[in-house]
């Protein structure tokens, strides 16, 4: 068959030779097992979620070669910009994939172009440039809905400053605080994890292009053109490294495992309130039971949990994917770990949305909470500091005498709101009765904690404008990055032109 | 029993009723199983790792409380450090943790300097800011490692500048370039994992003192004191936040995570060379067999392999941890995720360690690696370069026509270092002796490729000269820290005191 | 607005209350959050991949019914057999899910059907049964594949009996033996996991309809008979567990992680072959590169490799769902678990069948991979062997010797073949020429191990013919569940009817 | 040196030469970092964890080759039931590992019969077979313990037959149901989970010894003596299976995981239960706070989540070192998977039995789950049941008209308890005083709940009767394996010898 096909090339010329054998490769069959577990799952994945990344990265290398002199190389860039805007066609068994289903359309309308294109141009640079484009672009969703939540919560923070709730530590009253004390606490989490998000948005913004298989290239071309085009901060520095590296993914599954686990222990606290009746959800996110009428279930954010739990899982997949592969150009961080990183970010998302919509409008029981902060033993802590500072004794001391008192009243079966002073004097401690009234009320013990960081409304009250001004920059960079790639692609999709 | 104890406390005073309570908690027998499970490896755990940043953390409380006027602190703070340089006592099944083992001795010598110390003080503050010492210091032990790694790693790249390898896509042999090339992006990966490091440290290396059980105190104490005297960069802003985060402790499993993929990839590659002979191992890190006398098994590489699975199943276990539990105080990311992220730390360490003391002084095969670029096909995408720039017809039909031209060579069981410029002509390229040969030798190839981060002997050279100047800055940081960590850390034993 | 509509309902009699009453939720509106991130998702989902199961469920309950004299079961029963034959809705939000779509569908029809069916019924035990019907089409699928790779090992280690290869240890040349020595011990783990998968099926095959909410019902129901229409084994004995239980979940998961780690290491072996040219796909299961032209890239088993990672990363997805949640019905390990399921079902399936396809017609590089083993140092084993055999000395002692003869024969630069008489004299070893030749030809060496298991061709075929018998042996068993469950399905389907 | 020493060796017979040949293997000195990291720790774990494995191996090896006609093996069986009585070596760097310290012991003894042991034996196999034996022995302890928890959750069970609590679904009250209904419904997943311990034993529970490399041996041994003295049920059918599989251990680390997923889950609804004061923990299983006076954590069930969780990150580092590693005889599941294993089996072991602690003796607060069931609506499934009863109409009117009662008495702020005859009546339903006091009376719910694997007191008695049981079955069957592995030890160790 080649013989015949290269005697042909020379009889009609090189450029016709390219349409030949296309036609013969038409007649290749791939084996159907492969065609239904790779190859049309790919086309469609990439249908679905990749094209407009695969044309900006093919419109900027072109631009690029044009700069660099590469004849036809511009009308390569004109061309693509046409071809974007057109439906693009549904999979074909004869073509291998969606990059060669443009390289096929352009050479249909200018063979020169398409074969200026192919120049220093490899899948596998462009398929890592594509990853890393669509990565940035879910990392840039994800974070948006990131610091929505941070919103929600400082918002929410903003309104419950008094609310006093009961805070559990090892499944146990513990301490009154407040319910703005708790969700700053989880807002200042995200925070942190906005940073990661900067932090690996930084090492994941890099231009592989250029790279062509892994070794470069022998044209004169210039990586930091492309790099600026496509809105990247640079081209990667080592070419083996721009085509083989799977680090910024595992990176970004990390920053997701990180979050999720936060925002899962969030969630078995918000649900264990919702399950005694502290927060109700607003209508719109509850469901009920077939068979049992009286049911209104936390539902949102049992289903936030498990989106959570499925983020993790995907984020493993994308970990399991690099795990004991070669280092160079292979499938498993490639191609093939687009879906579980896209489910990974569905999931995630779809969390972060769930949850903020659960906190919007909730409706909080502040008298339930009050009523149990006041009837349980959690503020019996002041006692012991109270009477550290008012006999002069240890807080050690004052730690074992409080217990010990305790131990008394249960015996006695009386409740901590029954102490009187009499009760104190029997263990050598006098109070005033506004001294131990004030001992036990969850909010004097909130108050008088005015620690910095702690729950005191004063206290709560900067701590939240100073969470308010770091959202504030932290949108602002965040917008600001949106604007510097928005406009990378509208240049790459040619404007109004 | 509480009746006749506080009779008797009245009677002896308060100071003393301490010492009465403790004996008879002496007599509180713990369950069996709880002792045996929980409380006696969490003792030996705390004894054999804990020990120092306990007592760091302590003797910066009470400098602090000292400084804040709490009388009897500054004697607390001396006896500590009396304390610490004696031997510490056995496990006692009546002290419950190490923390009441010190609490008593200080006791002991002086009850009030032990009251003292107990001001504005919780074992949940206590125990975070212990566990971020401790990590802190097993993040600058491995940083430490990888940074001697990435050392390892340039000191071999710039002496195989010129060796030539194979490099394998897919599993197949694609294009010659360097182990220089190779070595080199694997130490940029390194690089960006020193950022993670960099960036983890500055997310953990903050105080939970003084957060006290979780809601700060009524006491007027100075967080950003005992911060400061801890080599910490400031307080944890949120006081609930400090004692329940465990973002910071999934953020080092992450990027353990991270760098043990990277690292599982490239001993995917180094025990493929070894297993062609292509690379050697020195005789202290090769194992023999007991029935096979020809054995000699790179077990270095592949227990580094196992150190890094180990390394991301240990850091799986601190994901569990922090997954679907509540967001305050608990066991689960603290005293029980101690052992867990310590065989991690250790195993991670030790995978770097094997890594590096093969990477020292390997016997590198370079002939036989040539042999195989030789004789390989590898070089071929050269020759479609080479095509491209003679006939001006685009890279993509030059890819074509060198395609069939193998396939043409293959059919005829010809090699590629048989090709003449007859074989050229017959599909209508013409080209000279002294261009075909250097099209197809793999040195010229790479030659070449002096596209930026490409393999070009030239390029690499200031690849790494960058890499290496990049990698002192870096070890500056590191050190710089150090210094900043080991004062603190003096101060607070006492230095020459 | 409750109180007109009770008004109404006393007015209209009860049956059209609940027209009514329907009418009136229709306008209540979900949040829309909820409705894009579970409610959408969820319908989509059951409608592709559920109803078949949905429907024989809830034809079975209510044939149940019907026999236990409950009135229009029997309507109910007939009616959904017309309903599963017609079209099934788009998703409308007025609807909760695919449940209520078919009660309502129900109850357009004959109102009296509707009621009857939701009799004892809860979508608590109706959704778990779903589950476990659903789950067990896929296991028995999965399991036909397994058979499938399987029979291909059997029938490929039955053509390369004789086949040399050198077998690997600790990533060097260790001994030869035989192709068909590795495929059928392949084979064997996949018979071990078979049984695996029968021993889950038997934990998975419990209906637990009946169990309604999870504290059964006071209406006089039938558990048994609903379990055989369904063609399950028996009722899950307690109905706590039925709606609550995820471990035969975990278990599936479990399975499928076992199996994909076992097959990721054989993929390793075969990738390691054909990275070598030993073992060469079919033209339909590899690609080429856009750059090298010369790459003929093993594919299918690369995506192999990767659809096992996902398997086992959908399997973490499942083992998360079920950690640190409530026991009792929730979302977790529920609907929300049901698409990672899926994919892990997929992502395992397809692995298997692309292993299969690469295996049915590879071409074995014989002449290639016997060449390696006689010009190697695996076969001195034998050497060691032979010596024990003749010189009376101790294995032990042979093996030292044969070792100090390679090191010689390495500093004098010579292969094992070069081995004379004269060199074994040396050492105090007399041989004939025909037993040196004997002791270093690597067919010999097979020959000679006909050890129980032992890769000599006439063990081999017996062990084949063993392993043929099994697997036959447990198609069997495989083909008449099949044909078990599709009567059942049959029967519910209405049959003819 | 090779020249001297083989001319040595001629001189002073090949006996002496070995020994020769050790006195120049001490010299050879290990890599400092390989010593450190690997040799040292893995010969104390083994020193620590697998000796007498090691020994019973070995004995059955050389009791084999005895029968089997090899002079000396005899002896060296003897010698090896000497040695095992002895104090162990420490550590010394010049032997590789405890197979070669035994080896030199036994050649220092009769170097004819070290010499006979080494026949047809090699690491691989006896690693292999030792890892087996130690894993049967981890996994018949960890089935007693999960036999014994079955036991204490039966026996509490038995107590609880009446206990009224209320089951939650979604985070939300549901129905009332009784701890024992809860509890057997736990026993009964870890009865599937014996039956998984049995299963995955009969994979196990197979010999590698024979298997010697990888290709089995020339001489003529018999591998169905070595594994019946062993204990094991027959050899691995395939010697290249037998020195390579991993699935046996994925396999243990799989039901670790699944019971460990569902212990979580129990876990979960105890400790819900513990914050609200339902069940208390004994005081040995309780730990107080430092701050908090009041505070009685229940730390064993805490402290029994996290081991959980430990045990499936242990047994994530199981299925990641069988993740793309070849199959054939490494590192990865072999030695450096044994510590990994250890720690998943310890913590899983110590999980259990906090567990099983906490459950023996609790203080269930009976009266406060009732007051909680008979205050809350968790019981109006039975009132829907009634109504459909009593009205003739279906469950799905019912259940509808429950909900708006329910929503009527809500708009009240009515309590479920203030319900009368006449807010039936308003909705069309008559009933009588005691119809209505019985459909919403707890104990009557439950005792109406007579489905099989209901809570009806009358039913759970069989039901826990039969659990009985089984248990006392699979103990039966449990304790005739021990039995039967103690024999085989004890024939090994040379009995009374």
């Amino acid at each position: 068959m080649l013989a015949q096909l290269t005697t042909l090339s020379r009889r009609v010329g090189l450029r016709c030779f390219n349409v030949l054998k296309c036609w013969v490769e038409e007649l290749a069959m791939w084996h159907e097992t492969y065609l239904k577990a790779v190859l049309r799952p790919d086309y469609v994945y990439a249908s679905e979620h990749l094209l407009p990344h695969l044309f900006d990265a093919l419109t900027a290398h072109s631009l690029m070669l044009d700069t660099c002199g590469v004849a036809h190389a511009g009308k390569a860039a004109e061309l693509l910009r046409q071809l974007r805007r057109e439906p693009f066609p549904e999979y074909d068994p004869r073509v291998e994939d969606v990059f060669f289903t443009i390289d096929q359309a352009l050479a249909a309308r200018d063979a020169a172009a398409a074969g200026a294109l192919r120049t220093a141009l490899s899948r596998n640079d462009l398929d890592m440039t594509i990853y890393r484009l669509s990565a940035r672009q879910r990392l840039m969703r994800a974070m948006a809905r990131v610091l929505g939540l941070r919103q929600v919560l400082l918002d929410l923070s903003g309104q419950e400053i008094e609310t006093v709730i009961v805070a559990y530590t090892h499944h146990q009253p513990a301490q009154p605080t407040t319910l703005a004390h708790y969700l700053t606490a989880v807002e200042n989490n995200l925070a942190r994890d906005t940073d990661r998000f900067f932090g690996s948005l930084s090492r994941l913004n890099l231009s592989p292009m250029g790279a062509v298989a892994l070794g470069g290239t022998s044209f004169p071309i210039n990586r930091d053109t492309t790099a600026r085009l496509l809105g990247f901060d640079r081209p990667v520095e080592n070419t083996y490294d721009a085509v083989s590296a799977s680090d910024w993914q595992v990176e970004l599954a990390s920053v997701i495992t990180i979050m999720s686990t936060t925002l899962s222990r969030t969630l078995h606290d918000l649900l264990f309130w919702a399950s005694r009746g502290l927060i109700v959800l607003e209508d719109g996110l509850v469901q009920g039971s077939s068979v049992m009428p009286q049911k209104r279930n936390p539902v949102a954010l049992e289903h936030a949990r498990t989106k959570f739990s499925k983020a993790i899982g995907g984020a493993q997949s994308v970990i399991l994917s690099s795990h004991n592969v070669p280092f160079g150009d292979i499938n498993d961080p490639g191609p093939d770990m687009q879906p579980p990183l896209n489910s990974m970010w569905q999931d995630f998302r779809e969390g972060v949305e769930l949850l903020s919509a659960s906190l919007c409008h909730p409706t909080i029981n502040r008298a339930k909470w009050l009523r149990e902060a006041k009837r349980g033993e959690s503020p019996v802590t002041e006692l012991a500091d109270a009477i550290t500072r008012k006999t002069g004794c240890g807080f050690r001391d004052a730690h074992a005498l409080v217990k010990n008192l305790l131990d008394d009243l249960h015996d006695r079966d009386r409740t901590v709101d029954t102490l009187t002073l009499a009760d104190l004097q029997r263990i050598g401690v006098n109070m005033s009765e506004t001294e131990l009234a004030t001992a036990l009320n969850p909010s004097d013990f909130i108050a008088r904690r005015t620690t910095f960081g702690g729950p005191a409304p004063s206290v709560m009250r900067e701590e939240i404008a100073a969470a308010v001004a770091r959202l504030r920059q932290d949108t602002a960079r965040h917008e600001q990055l949106t604007r510097h790639f928005v406009a990378a692609r509208q240049h790459l999709e040619g404007g109004s032109a």
